[in-house]
């Protein structure tokens, strides 16, 4: 006999989904139990749910394909919603089971009821409450569907717990995800006469052709041959980088730094991503970014293979061209205390080959591309939806999709309290993350932006509320006590050679990076 | 010139809101400016928006108003949405600010863009949306009275940046709340035939009727002279109990025993809470807790004064009898290793005098109630919502809301990792709580739950999945690592001198309290 619980694992497996990231509650427990009838899924428990949700993003982002969650209900589900808010702005599949009382139940409005499809409707993804024990292989396998679609999404199955431990149901077999679309010939050509106008172009790419060495050589070759300005994405959800890969800047977070790198273009070309607009609005200053004037094309967007269409225009308008790869070139590995500038260059000089990068530096990371472009090949993830505590479950994630690549967490202070646990799984799973923890004492970022709005800060009351000294925290500490070993850098020789024993030995350590603020 | 959030905060402060647990972002920075312009608003920081709603869940249950909040956006509000599940199954006053882009600018949907409504319908409480400067006072004001209504409730604000930025708004002066209605005389009158009949009578009082002696000992002297069986909901906001306050038992959280509490009766009286249902479904078993053929009868809901329909109540069927108040009564001081059975012996025998307790103790609190019986009087806060990581933060907002009161919060090791930065701002703030951090390295109501669900358990995976041992987590180091001092017992009499000691001496302290798992 089958239960439900058991069909929906032995699907998820048969649709390639191995790891369930986890954190069950009592009307998961028949799901908890199946995992013994189905050794080919990977149940990876984690203490929260917001790392539960930020690591199956993370997975997602290196796989390529989903990872389950198991969450507990509407409040397990409103936990990881953050992260899952960050998945959804970097169009990765992520496949939710959210465990719900029993049918019969609900109407009992027991303490955890709550209506849980407002929650999953708040992830912008596919949702199916599955209320018949018969459709449980065929929901987890359409959930899985829906996830790979084009773009991927978040899909969530509410799996109620009555149907989890009633037997009678079957696994079903692997449903295909709608296929991206081939790009527009049409667009091609007009993307195509745009480049050769000799009017001041930019090209805006993002998505999966952030992802793709073809893509970015494409694009490469489109700017070597038109001259045509190249730009990523401000927060790609995932960046091939380094020696032996095109280089391209990413478009700058500050309204400032983007105006500048946009500053007098006619036509601004967009490829897996949006016209771009400010992240938060700043008083008298515009929310649209395009310059005044600049007509905006769309080449594809996510709906379509982006990265054949980059190398349709390529082809159209460079052919012949070969695209230039970054040199290797590392910087000197710098010496004394750290700074915010010198922090990056042992990383940068450091780098090893084939390395991840989750990034959650903030603002100490803003030297950080400068310093690794000439590094090793390597990915950068990045934080999609600016809902902070997504670097350590990145990380996370990202090291069981690949254990034999080194992943690197770059990682704020402040925003590494939100989803600290995440420390424990990596001990527990013995998951090769080295953090790099960025511990200036204060949310920075707000020291910055408390000016940049104009608001008339200074206050002592204010400053106080951005100010993280009092008491500075130490997480070394914190760490160990999650069972990851930790040290303390505070010179660059420290972070240097802490650096390259935590590389050097399997398993996540963290270090705890003693920083000045820049701001 | 009044911008928008001074007219905001001094509205709040007005209506006698003088807290503000917050966790700002870029779009709350001129709130966070204006903090500055109204001294009487104390800004507490928390670095996770669960520990700004459960503190604020804490605040109002010792304060009995409203702390406000400051959330950053739909990602910030969701990461505070367990606590605030919590904070309305315990029907406490809450004003959520959450700061939103600014008007203009939702259109461009940046990344942290999301429905907020949906959110804060979640909540089940009272939401406006100020989408014009001079009405910020105004809702400000309504939404402190929306939250102290019978019953009190969740109030959200959602406030756009640029109605926060811009000048012309006015404080607004205090709104009265909707009172609570004065008992039914019919209904009270129905109540006292009833426990008149001569049939066995159970009386389940819940909601402000746990927290007023008033009502503990109205209660008590109706079962002194009707013989009915009185209990308390099994999840109260607040209890008040312990020597000089009549003895009344929770119903049990486990079906089982609510069972046996409720066996043979004919009627059962419910008074400011619901007739009891399981918290969860099990295979085979009622959801109902009533015992078949048993009457249920509603004295008095929340929208009522429940505590003058009980001592009306009290006033027909027991006149001039007297209540009974608990003798005190503590444990002898055990000695040996810590065990479930004894560590709570432990802390009724040294609770101080009017303590606080938030206890999410969770299994290891079973035998809690009855060693504390006798000890000096004083107030239980606990897990009303069911959604776990709350303990911790209602620790600090209750030292916040009586900073003279010793807080002890009885903290579980799983439920603990949820929003573990709490003792960050207990550092902070040198909040007077001292944690007793039950560390049994295991989900160890799960492994209770895995077998009552009925759930083939015992298979490895399953079992590893509610293990907290690998690695176990030391507490102690991570209490230090944010900033509070802690300290490791094993017996008995390590855990009474360290809390001993840590009562003692101002602002908080964590004992990782060793305990084997009672499953």
């Amino acid at each position: 006999m089958t239960n439900g619980a058991q069909a929906l694992i032995a699907t998820l497996v048969g649709s390639n989904v191995r790891v369930c990231f986890a954190n069950p509650g009592t009307s998961e427990m028949h799901f908890v139990a199946a995992l013994d009838s189905v050794p080919q899924m990977r149940g990876v428990l984690c203490l929260f749910e917001g790392v539960v949700t930020g690591a199956a993003d993370g997975y997602a982002r290196i796989a390529g394909r989903p990872a389950a969650t198991l969450l507990h209900l509407g409040p397990g589900l409103s936990n990881g919603l953050a992260n899952l808010h960050n998945a959804r702005r970097a169009h990765v599949p992520v496949v939710n089971v959210i465990g719900d009382h029993a049918t019969y139940h609900k109407k009992y409005d027991a303490p955890l009821e709550s209506d849980i499809e407002p929650l999953t409707d708040w992830t912008h993804g596919w949702t199916r409450r599955t209320d018949c024990g018969a459709d449980v292989g065929r929901d987890a396998a359409e959930a899985v569907a829906a996830s790979m679609a084009s773009p991927a999404r978040v899909a969530n199955v509410i799996l109620p717990a009555d149907i989890s431990w009633d037997d009678g149901a079957e696994p079903a077999g692997q449903v295909d995800p709608v296929p991206a679309a081939a790009p527009d010939p049409g667009a091609v050509a007009e993307i195509a006469a745009v480049l050769r106008s000799g009017e001041p172009v930019a090209l805006l790419i993002g998505g999966p052709a952030a992802a793709a060495v073809r893509a970015l050589e494409a694009t490469d070759r489109i700017a070597a041959a038109t001259g045509a300005r190249v730009l990523v994405e401000t927060f790609p959800a995932r960046l091939v980088r380094g020696a032996g890969v095109p280089a391209v800047d990413r478009l700058g977070y500050l309204a400032e730094q983007a105006a500048f790198q946009l500053d007098g273009i006619k036509h601004l070309i967009v490829a897996g991503t949006r016209s771009p607009v400010s992240f938060f609005a700043y008083p008298g200053k515009p929310s649209d970014l395009v310059p005044e004037g600049a007509v905006v094309h769309n080449l594809a967007g996510l709906e379509t293979d982006v990265v054949a269409a980059l190398e349709d225009v390529a082809q159209l308008v460079a052919p012949g061209v070969a695209p230039r790869p970054a040199p290797a070139a590392t910087p000197e590995l710098p010496s004394g205390d750290l700074t915010p500038q010198n922090w990056v260059q042992v990383i940068g000089a450091l780098l090893p080959h084939d390395a991840i990068i989750s990034d959650e530096s903030n603002t100490s990371g803003l030297l950080l591309p400068a310093a690794t472009a000439g590094s090793p090949r390597h990915d950068v993830l990045t934080l999609t939806g600016g809902a902070i505590g997504q670097g350590l479950p990145v990380a996370l994630g990202a090291a069981i999709a690949a254990p034999d690549r080194p992943v690197i967490a770059l990682q704020a202070d402040g925003s590494a309290a939100y989803t600290i646990s995440a420390l424990w799984t990596m001990a527990r799973e013995q998951a090769n993350v080295t953090t790099v923890l960025i511990n200036n004492s204060s949310y920075a970022i707000l020291r910055l932006e408390l000016s940049r709005v104009g608001a008339d800060g200074g206050g002592p009351k204010a400053n106080d509320l951005l100010d993280l000294s009092r008491p500075n925290m130490d997480f070394a500490k914190i760490a160990e006590g999650f069972g990851v070993p930790a040290t303390v850098a505070k010179t660059c020789e420290e972070l240097a050679e802490q650096f390259r024993a935590a590389l050097a030995e399997p398993g996540p350590h963290l270090i705890d990076a003693r920083i000045p603020t820049l701001f």
